[in-house]
């Protein structure tokens, strides 16, 4: 239950102001560091904290040494009248991407539907962010990526493919999007790393260790050690057809020649690929129609009967929406992790942290 | 290991003649049974006995009935430069199916991708022929739709969402395409009929009884247990996003809405939901080249060391061309609760059964 214990919280806006101020120092334009800082800061209001703010240093790290180009702009390389391939220069990945799912919505607008792919990008943080933007629009949104091999496939002894995110946004009127955001393994690795640092035990079906068998011991990941694809051959099948539509099709690296971003060459960019896809619900429906249709599953599913200590079923999305209220509300109650991440960010930036009053203990809550 | 113990055997021309004997016998088209047919019987070949000739007493029944309609087309009920929306009329899943896809494709010719939704349609047995279908116009094909309730979401008591099936295609030029067809269930119900049948246990992960437990008693399922979801609240996702595109989008029946195609009024249309995703691969990069990357990432993926005792890694779709290939040498190697079934057909639609020398003990190959 997230929340309800007091810790650390900043303000959305001074979070905001915190990133976009480390960016510009770089040579990052207000424009694009105002992107980059709308897709971090709206993660972390999610409770997604493993993809928000915290990968502000490793970026700015990049963008200090080269591999992420500081003054680069996406282009639109090739389109067609429901497609376009985006060639990302190395710009800061969600900026690229925020680029890329805008032209994925305007095509959709003037043809139904929108196919973006991308090359040249780099790590993008959370695929949900670019799906959600396309629900804004009144859109479903489906956005994915390709990643360093991290994955196993059934069988293998190493990684095969990357984490490979996919995310979906389906617009509900008035009502939260419904908003789905996984990676083909069976848990993430933070997740891992997370429970070595607690000297926890590692669950038998999450790791395959380098001789391609179950392993518990956490230590292994990642140098000698891949996540387990989720549910077997459907992940890994599933993360094949995200790194054929991300990378093949956009040009991009392909699994072991995309470049870590974090533990790779700094200077060099990692050639990333991606995808966008933008269904405008409105060409094919009255949306009041849609959304009514919306609503009434989001019933059926909420009044489901659930076994016994389970609570009532949620739609994707809905327990970090109920995040993103607690954040508007009482700031972002960022882990420590996080926020000591943040203040070598400022340190090593040159930059001042954020100043109180705008971070400090947070008001304890009643549980949800 | 296919084929390595002889069974009986189907060439694939007389299983042909006899499903399409059967369909034009009860009122269908020559075209439509014809497309049908081609449905049934690949299915057959790549060794999805499940989803293949199998299928064809249930739509017979359904046929006589009146809950599909052999006289009724599919048309295009509203469209736009890269979608269309196609009412099924009722008519058969199969032959609204093809149609669909085949407006996919078209779309797809004329403006890089085509999405086209499908209401009023019937189940349509695998969605891999579809997606398969694309990917031997060039593109990169996706099919999926919706189906009656059977599979659990984390914490229910009962079926949230249908098998909701989703099948992807890629053409890999002189190489068989990669097919990945899959169900959001952790595995198929007739597996676990099969396991029943058979005596054996149920592996402890498979299903979830009606107080939302696990359990291994076969017996239970359908009545009081539902297939538990692959990957936990990441197959529930996906399969609630499949349910948006297929039923929400489409207009068509929505999860307890969708007739039972089997087991429901055989005189009552089902309404099934589906949707269809074609990409025009040449339409963003020259073909060649995009079959060199495809190529460059299977050589890898066959290239990937693997556990001790484990076969190479395969592609997804690789045993069903291998299957494929068999058959085309020596037929159709059908199991005997299909054969039974064709008989049974051939029976309730006073037809002959396929004659000798079309149908009879296989040849023993060696081991694949």
């Amino acid at each position: 239950m997230a929340f309800t214990v007091a810790g650390q919280r900043v303000s959305i806006a001074a979070l905001e102001e915190f990133c976009e101020r480390v960016l510009t120092g770089l040579g990052v334009s207000a424009k694009d560091a105002s992107a980059t800082t709308a897709a971090l800061v709206t993660t972390d209001t999610w409770g997604v904290y493993t993809h928000g703010t915290k990968l502000l240093r490793g970026y700015a790290r990049r963008l200090r040494a080269g591999g992420l180009r500081a003054d680069a702009s996406p282009v639109i390389a090739e389109a067609g009248p429901a497609w376009a391939l985006v060639d990302g220069q190395a710009a800061m990945g969600q900026v690229i991407s925020t680029f890329a799912m805008e032209a994925a919505i305007q095509k959709a607008r003037e043809s139904g539907v929108g196919f973006v792919t991308v090359r040249n990008s780099c790590h993008f943080g959370a695929a949900g962010y670019y799906a959600w933007l396309a629900s804004q629009a009144g859109m479903i949104g489906i956005a994915m990526a390709n990643d360093v091999p991290s994955v196993a496939a059934p069988g293998s002894r190493g990684p095969v493919l990357g984490s490979n995110p996919i995310a979906f946004a389906c617009p509900a009127g008035a009502d939260d999007p419904i908003l789905l955001d996984m990676s083909i393994a069976t848990v993430a690795g933070g997740k891992v790393f997370a429970r070595c640092k607690r000297g926890e035990p590692i669950p038998p079906a999450w790791l395959i260790d380098d001789q391609g068998r179950p392993t518990q011991d956490g230590t292994l990941y990642p140098e000698r050690a891949s996540l387990a694809p989720m549910g077997g051959h459907k992940g890994y099948g599933i993360g094949l057809f995200i790194e054929i539509l991300s990378g093949a099709l956009s040009g991009a690296a392909v699994t072991k020649q995309v470049g870590s971003w974090l533990f790779g060459d700094m200077a060099a960019p990692t050639n990333h690929g991606a995808a966008f896809l933008a269904v405008n619900v409105g060409a094919m429906m009255d949306p009041a129609m849609f959304y009514g249709r919306i609503a009434a599953l989001a019933r059926e599913i909420h009044a489901e009967p659930t076994a016994d200590g389970s609570p009532p079923l949620m739609l994707p999305g809905e327990m970090e929406w109920r995040n993103r209220r607690r954040a508007e509300v009482d700031g972002i109650e960022l882990p420590e992790d996080v926020l000591a991440s943040l203040e070598e960010t400022a340190a090593e930036c040159d930059q001042p942290f954020i100043s109180q009053p705008n971070i400090g203990r947070a008001k304890a809550l009643p549980p949800v």
